[in-house]
């Protein structure tokens, strides 16, 4: 019986590699058998060994350095390498700690379940050195259960207020490990009710075993902030971060959080962001706010994750020149330099809010003297709800390898992220996560392909999109070739049909208010968002440019000077910075309203055509695989199908033009 | 200290009829002194009189004739009615029932609260017979408290699943019943989960002990009822209303709910309708269905009260040929003459669902052998929440005075609820009400008026618009001169301001989906529900002509030809029945879309307008309703100013004509 709960690690018996005799003896280096995750990995390749290959390897131990204390992020990756080099009768894995030693054995796991000729893969010692020193998921998860933006069912760490910890939780811990996530982030970073209590008495004891059970596989554990606690459980007036009795309370917390938890590796904080609390309310900076933690963190080793989603969420419609796109740039950029060593800005990848096309936020490549970590999202929020197949290891590809202009070289948001660019003390990227205590964690199946892409990816920005799909798809579901490449040709293309049925050329939004599933063109055109599309009977977009809001020059050149000309802007972007007549024609030779319709009907279509190719896998893969993803699809396509005749409808009714293929427009 | 619960029985000490002696003696006949109802009479006359004229009337009593049993609406008139005439010395009030006598006592209070001359006001004998047999609350209380479509708190008849008795629910029994209400549903016609076993032992106490409360108000208790109770508690796999199985459980189970609340009227069923289930599932007719309920009850003199609101409410946005409109007529009317004679329609006023305008719903003067009550709605769903003041009782004027043309005279919709048209057995008004247990039962102490008024027009349908309001201002708020006219200025055009600011000429919906307040043009554009306004760049309606979708001759001529002809049909209505250009021109002399930006920039300076003399009232009434009113005039102009320009922009964007007096559109 499958356990559909294992995804990737779900081994088999497998064909390849049954005679390899380097299998038998594995011998680790570097950290002591006796350490927790040294044990974990351990176990791992007895038992993936055992039921794959049929074998249980003798595992041997060689000398173990002294334990890294990690105090930045070149430590941290200083610790997290790894060598695996082979013999004809041993292979020897190198490392320095115990999470370099269980990187190492989900490597040798992952080569092996996808069936590659061991003895050919590590022919050359191979040596792994992870791309980002944090490599987190966040949780949106709210204390009754609920998660924000949840789409595969309730939290596994809440229920009723208060934390779950099962197997389960030990599970899911192996397999984000398995992956490379070294940092999770367990409650929603919009803080409030019991979830402010999570630094008090009544929650600690439970923190503490689940700090230990994430250490056992490298992972720290962290908590989202209520920016206002001295308020809200403290009993005090004020939040000011220079208040000497705020910052007084906060010193006596923290001494008393990281003594109760002590893996604890610090705080993400959402502060002045929609409607949450934040150091704008006493005429203070947002460095100030986080500095003021930072600074009592520090000596237990702590940072603090500040988010940079800062804008006005109030805005008036009417006003033209309020741009939500340049917020972030303009409250963040002049503190460039002022934030303390042990903050990390993290900024999500565009100015808005996870749409399927963004540009890539100014914010990278326009902070140079402050720690940077990217937020992405893989919980469908905007993307299809974990209905809709929504492959984005591609769109994170692009903002990896977007080049930022910010220095001679190393200048791509991945040069950045990864401490490259700038030598940032600590960097990396954070995912919004897809789970949920559905029974296969991301609901639809195939969303796992995100989970098992974004940890992939975080470590070892490398890898291409195809390569990561492949490997969980054979892993996952199925290695019969047929079958990996149907999948392969379902996933991999799925984001920019996604975009083509949705909103068009990088203009966002469009979607139902408040659920963010399903097509509502003028859903958010009147409301206090910033989230404009400004359509009239003659065209459509906002004007970013230097004769509109400006945005475009919050980036280097020569990036503001593409973005800014309607002719030389990337088509897929042409809307996000241009207010354009819909006969104006785009680099595709389309003018801006045929490209609508043409990519409506053909974004329908293809919804159809991955709809029909799934369907032929039908008896070819696990039925409980099969009929999981199919349900989505029948639901996909409605989705697809509503999206593409409402927002032809819209824009026909409103340009009055027509379609040059005369298709049924409503 | 002002108790604003009191409403309109708030009595306050009075300058006039201090002198008057007949008032000292009231002599009651025609039901006996210990008759519950007339014992509650007498104690408001005792009190109401004590604390305005200063002194307790001596009470008297005449001859008692046997209590009526009314199996019909002619009985309940006769029951019901009243004769007050006046002597020297002595007031005498006659009438057939504890009802009659509670009425008249009422009449006696208000005149005196309304500071009106007694013996002028009486000098003649007046003789009053309620206009409709049956006047009714409909609740949309949930058992867990909650209001469906409530704007004014939580349910005074539920808390968690229990139901609740308190000195509150006599209070409501009083004013009510001071306004001649005789029949209340006390829960929401959308019967789920713990509400469907309201007719289980569980309940039957306190529904008993409600039921005596209301009685003893000359209220009838009903309850609403889930058409598949057999399946929900019953345990059977059927509710099909030809069954001998289902149709023997209604009979034991009527026997019991019968026996167990003895004060019951009957029941309140939606059945088939927005997912509700119903006998259409088995193959039935909606008169099957009514008929069974009804013959079971008939021997307990219950009455099936059964809802036209049938529609497809899974409608696709792009089918122009299926039109709600049309649904009621369609599924009601072939059935005329079949439903027994204790099954009343209930139907809601227009074809739609109260919006701010809608045309008479075709099944009035369509269905000729049917009992017939009119359903209005004084929760204000689509008219503002009551926090937009919109007076209701214009509309309500409006709807009575229709002349359907079903016969030569008595052919208005007032004649055929009264019974007067075909001489029914049943008949009268229901509103779903705007109360909860807030403290001044309304929310908006100014929605008070719309209840005190639909009870005082559906007792007496010749009062006009303007004589409500007058009273429930002097009962309610103040019986200076000015303060009167002010908000007699406010409350009457209130319903056509509010018209003006929103949907126009008849349009309806354009509201934001779901909660049903605030603007949002294209809301219900692409949805489910059959609301379609089909705007595009030239024009805007919906063609329900002879041309369109035929509903138009739903109507008896000559309203028929009248709607069908964009010539003749009137402004207010215009779009409802026809897809116009916007450069169509009006009867008023302007084009369509001239109309639109008119009208809200109008509606809104109206709407500023009122808020302004609701501030000129500050000290000179009371402080509390000053400032509860205040506070919502507060919000309803920025739901205006909202309404206003996203209308103008939407249409200006769409349509590209300018305002002729090229005022501001964004």
């Amino acid at each position: 019986m499958k356990n559909y709960a294992d995804l990737w690690l779900g081994y088999s018996e497998k064909k390849n590699n049954r005679d390899c005799k380097a299998l038998r003896n594995i011998r680790l280096s570097g950290a002591p058998e006796s350490d927790k995750v040294v044990i974990n990995a351990v176990n791992e390749l007895k038992t993936g060994l055992k039921t794959m290959l049929g074998f249980e390897p003798e595992i041997t131990f060689g000398p173990s350095s002294a334990p890294v204390n990690a105090t930045n992020g070149k430590e941290i990756l200083d610790s997290e390498e790894y060598k695996i080099s082979l013999a004809d009768d041993a292979v020897s894995v190198e490392a320095k700690s115990g999470s370099g030693i269980l990187y190492a054995a989900f490597d040798i796991l992952r080569t092996i379940a996808c069936e590659k000729d061991f003895a050919k893969t590590y022919s050359e010692i191979r040596t792994v050195r992870p791309s980002n020193p944090l490599r987190m998921l966040n949780h949106w998860d709210n204390m009754d259960g609920s998660i924000e933006r949840g789409y595969s069912g309730e939290s596994f760490f809440y229920e009723n207020n208060e934390i779950v910890i099962n197997d389960r939780t030990r599970e899911y811990a192996r397999l984000i490990a398995s992956v490379g996530i070294n940092g999770v982030v367990i409650n929603n970073v919009n803080v409030k009710q019991a979830a402010s209590y999570m630094i008090t008495d009544r929650y600690f004891a439970k923190l503490a075993e689940l700090g230990e059970i994430f250490a056992g596989y490298g992972i720290r554990l962290f908590l989202s902030l209520n920016y206002a606690s001295t308020i809200e459980i403290g009993g005090m007036d004020s939040a000011d971060p220079l208040d000497e009795g705020v910052i007084s309370w906060w010193k006596d917390k923290m001494a008393e959080v990281f003594k109760k938890i002590p893996a604890l590796g610090g705080f993400l904080v959402k502060a002045d962001s929609e409607g949450r609390p934040g150091p704008f309310t006493y005429g203070r900076t947002q460095a100030d706010g986080a500095n003021m933690l930072a600074d009592i963190v520090k000596e237990y080793g702590g940072i603090i994750i500040w988010r940079c989603f800062v804008y006005n969420c109030r805005q008036d419609w009417r006003d033209r020149k309020t741009d939500r796109a340049r917020a972030g740039y303009d409250n963040f950029m002049p503190m460039d330099g002022d934030y303390h060593d042990n903050v990390i800005l993290q900024i999500k990848n565009g100015p808005m809010d996870f749409q399927i096309r963004e540009p890539v936020s100014p914010l990278l490549g326009g902070l140079r003297k402050t720690n940077q970590m990217l937020e992405v999202q893989i919980a469908q929020e905007y993307t299809g709800h974990q209905i809709d197949v929504c492959y984005l290891i591609p769109e994170f590809k692009e903002i990896l390898g977007f080049k930022t202009y910010c220095s001679e070289d190393n200048d791509t948001v991945e040069d950045i992220i990864s401490g490259r660019a700038f030598g940032s003390r600590y960097s990396g990227i954070a995912a919004v996560t897809n789970t949920g205590n559905d029974f296969n964690w991301t609901g639809n199946y195939l969303a796992g392909a995100n989970l098992f892409g974004f940890g992939r990816l975080a470590f070892d920005t490398g890898l291409s999109a195809e390569q990561i799909a492949e490997e969980f798809v054979r892993m996952t579901i199925s290695e019969d070739d047929r079958v990996v490449s149907v999948i392969l040709s379902i996933l991999l293309p799925s984001r920019e049909i996604y975009e083509r049925y949705t909103s068009p050329l990088g203009i966002g939004w469009m979607v139902n208010p408040g659920v963010h599933y399903g097509c509502s063109v003028d859903g958010y055109e009147y409301d206090r968002w910033g989230t404009y599309h400004r359509a009239d009977h003659l065209g459509i977009g906002v004007d970013r440019t230097d004769k509109g809001t400006g945005y475009a020059f919050q980036y280097n050149e020569p990036n503001a000077s593409i973005y800014n000309s309607p002719e030389k802007c990337p088509d897929e972007l042409v809307l996000f910075f241009h207010h354009l007549p819909y006969t104006h024609v785009l680099h595709s030779g389309k003018t801006v309203i045929q490209h609508i319709y043409d990519t409506h009907f053909e974004g329908y279509e293809e919804v159809l055509e991955m709809a029909g190719k799934w369907d032929s896998l039908k008896g070819e893969i696990d039925d409980g695989i099969f009929g999981n993803v199919k349900e989505r699809f029948g639901r996909q396509i409605d989705n697809a199908h509503e999206w593409c005749d409402q927002v032809n409808s819209y824009f026909f009714r409103k340009s009055g033009i027509a379609d040059e293929k005369g298709r049924q427009i409503w």
